[in-house]
């Protein structure tokens, strides 16, 4: 009976107008689990973030719930939260995959990326009130991802240079609430100014090109009605814009912002501490972090996509 | 007082659910104008497909005013117009970058080709009713395009193997009629799911994928409404399906319908054929198109892109 540690790093979905379909690994910070077999059933213990502890009401014993039990199999889980809940950094999709990754290399199931995905996305829905796979897809492939139809998924690997800073103040965002604010229909002039958008984000990405980056962070739909539940938005805005970043944009749901950089300008820490001054002046508390983009989970120090196929 | 001989080949706007930002320059068929330099004034004659020959209700004529006014010369446009008008191939836009590029190249204007394009989508909207980029920038710089915000455009080399097959049955659809046709909010799911198809479609183009261009042609917004307007279109997909080709779709907004192909399963030329075939035996008239991407308009053989800057 054996045991492995797995390490599943925050996300950044949405980067703007990719609502739902784009999503970036970040570097940190990370929940860390570790999974053990055990005779039968699902234990587990969290520590770090409070979130829900019962295997039933918690995204990572949901999930070890589905995999184990259908390979008659049990396991007890050992959360140590570290992606702060209800951030907009993909809290409980890192919960969820580091699940799922620890789980199926410890029993060594036949399941591949792709399936992993599916049951994290389930239990996405069951912790937000709808499934989706930007944030989970990022976490399990690493890199910046796309989601398309049928959760396909393409990968694609982030230029050399792109740093990113995170600042992510006080308030509570609830992601059920915040995408309830979303309007069911969208304009058609956002609904094109969007299309274009993800595209010149996802050449940019390929290409490597800043402008193109810079362009593909710009959104008319989700951004505008979530930058409402963060206090002093416009402030943070014009922070990143001064400091020489690409942009900013409401990271998930939010409250966390993520502004992206090329490192050449400013650094992914300038930009953070940049927006971390706009609340620091205001009063109000705030965490700040900053990195590059992440390979996504590893168990037992390897990239999850080295050890399973497709 | 020189002259210049002109080539602007048809487009095809849109490839499913790129909705006014993509668009794709076919090598035929093609306008053909020859531009001459006359003492003041524009004066136009047309021959081939039938449209208006007055320079101010033709785009050629409206474009060449433009820039010739501005400029304080004269031009003679004799335009043979090869791509037929309410296609949805980008028949007005092939007229009006024609008439850019010669008139452009003929005075030794100093423009760019940004500052052409604004000129052929602002002669575009006279003619359709909305102005509108993506026909007049394949048109100008070839290959496949993406048009942002502002006008930005993205140009990629489509993939060496990519072909195209297209069928034009005998019904009139006019564009303004079928861009009302459209609602004006877009449902969210449609939304999300047309930017996972165009992020699929750039990156397909870009990496030569032949999957991601396959998913890239699937479109839950424009297609199904635009082909209430085309008869048999479900046939026609099967009859594409059918022949091994990665997709097909409404062209602009129609008539003509656009598949393409991987040259290796199946021609442009052989699925050309089998979606005329489906009219055939239908008892409507229709014609059958084919080829490979082109590379744009084209003055005296060298492309526009070639000649001008930016």
């Amino acid at each position: 009976m054996g045991r492995v540690r797995v390490v599943a790093p925050a996300t950044s979905a949405n980067l703007g107008a990719g609502f739902d379909v784009f999503g970036l690994a970040l570097d940190r910070p990370a929940d860390v689990l570790v999974v053990e077999e055990i005779e039968a059933g699902v234990e587990m213990v969290v520590e770090g973030f409070p979130v829900p502890e019962t295997p039933e009401a918690n995204v990572a014993g949901y999930v070890a719930k589905r995999l184990a039990e259908n390979a008659g199999a049990g396991v007890r889980l050992e959360l140590r939260k570290g992606v702060p809940p209800g951030s907009g950094l993909g809290s409980s999709a890192a919960s969820a995959v580091a699940s799922a990754a620890g789980v199926a290399v410890l029993l060594g199931l036949e399941v591949g990326m792709r399936e992993l995905l599916g049951v994290c996305a389930e239990a996405e829905g069951v912790a937000s009130g709808a499934p989706h796979a930007d944030n989970a897809a990022a976490c399990l492939y690493g890199g910046f991802v796309c989601v398309g139809e049928g959760m396909r998924v393409l990968r694609v690997e982030p230029p050399e240079w792109l740093e990113w800073g995170v600042v992510l103040p006080e308030v509570r965002v609830e992601t059920r609430e915040a995408r309830r604010a979303l309007p069911e229909r969208v304009p058609l002039d956002v609904h094109v100014h969007s299309l274009g958008s993800v595209v010149m984000m996802v050449a940019g990405m390929m290409r490597g090109d800043r402008e193109l980056v810079r362009l593909g962070m710009r959104d008319r739909f989700a951004t505008p009605v979530r930058s409402r539940w963060i206090p002093r938005f416009e402030e943070v805005v014009r922070a990143v814009v001064e400091a020489g970043a690409l942009g900013v944009t409401v990271s998930g749901s939010g409250p966390a912002c993520i502004a992206l950089c090329s490192g050449d300008v400013c650094s992914g820490e300038e930009v953070a501490e940049a927006m971390g001054e706009v609340y620091s002046e205001a009063g109000v508390e705030c965490r700040c972090f900053w990195g590059k983009p992440g390979g996504g989970v590893e168990v037992e120090g390897r990239r999850l996509s080295n050890i399973l196929k497709g």
